[in-house]
């Protein structure tokens, strides 16, 4: 089993870099090989210019978005955590979707309609949020970002989406809540 | 009236282009002044930093995010023009919203929760997408994309959405529908 981390957070000590650590040990002790790809480390440039579509289509991928794609390619299971910011990924993040997901590498269209081409591989999303459950359960936020990345983005590429959990309220819960997070995200690993 | 265009296409010769050049020609007939943010010609960075981030805390607005916020300042209603990629904003402008948008200067809390700091402003969002419209509305995307710009962004910061449209399937309709597009934003312009 091969696992890749996609990872994105600013701060090295926040909660996500916390998320973070706990998947690696958690994929150490299932034997997993696990490679990360943490893109405020790399540099990782998020946007998408006139000069990558013209690359794609002519076949010639960009280097720095070819990497990636190596990387996707070899998984079985691909591991996201990021925060939620504004409703939505860190720019970074979504230049990460926006360049690496190209066409005829994670799609294609035929006759028929969209051929997803990450067919086989899993999907397993940690994000964490300043807001508090309640506001975005009532406002059916949770649903909208789920359908705005889950549906519109995983699987339509063809990830099977093993789980997406949103952690809430992140900077004001108590540590308590906290280690009940970090809990859930090993219960989940285990339980792959 | 003073308006502000924020523009984020990397094709000049894009729908989203002949979506620009349709408003400032709208605006320049109502006697409107219009400022343009371009985001791929002004080579934006999107990426929100940790030092960012601390230069925030410390009341310390980085240059690039300031030079931004006077325009929002300065502006009586803000167009937004972007394509939807994967059932979200390009990173360019995501990365406008997560610097710009700061606390203290788009929002900020008080004891009873979130005070919009942006409150008199109209925002009025042209978007294009590839995916035919029926899909979206299929899946309830539309929704999903409202919620998660006009609701957790553009109406959290105050604010007051004139109109959201979409154009569908812009690389795959006949002109004639594309001059009926650009003719719903002379309307909408005009009849502000």
């Amino acid at each position: 089993m091969m696992v890749l981390i996609v990872y994105a957070h600013p701060n090295p000590r926040s909660f996500n870099a916390a998320i973070l650590e706990t998947c690696r040990e958690e994929f150490a002790r299932k034997g997993y090989e696990t490679a990360l790809r943490d893109l405020y480390a790399l540099g990782f440039d998020p946007v998408l210019k006139a000069s990558d579509l013209a690359g794609i289509q002519a076949g010639e991928i960009p280097a720095d978005i070819r990497v990636e794609q190596e990387y996707v390619a070899a998984a079985d299971l691909v591991t996201f955590i990021h925060p939620i910011w504004w409703t939505g990924m860190p720019a970074i993040f979504k230049g990460y979707i926006d360049r690496v997901l190209c066409y005829g590498f994670a799609y294609r269209f035929d006759a028929q309609g969209v051929i997803p081409l990450l067919r086989g591989k899993k999907a397993l999303i940690f994000n964490t949020q300043g807001t508090p459950g309640e506001v975005y359960e009532r406002a059916g936020m949770f649903e909208a970002l789920k359908k705005t990345s889950d549906v519109g983005i995983y699987r339509f590429c063809g990830f099977e989406i093993v789980d997406h959990v949103f952690f809430p309220a992140v900077p004001t819960v108590d540590d308590e809540t906290r280690r009940g997070y970090l809990g859930k995200v090993r219960e989940i690993i285990a339980s792959l």
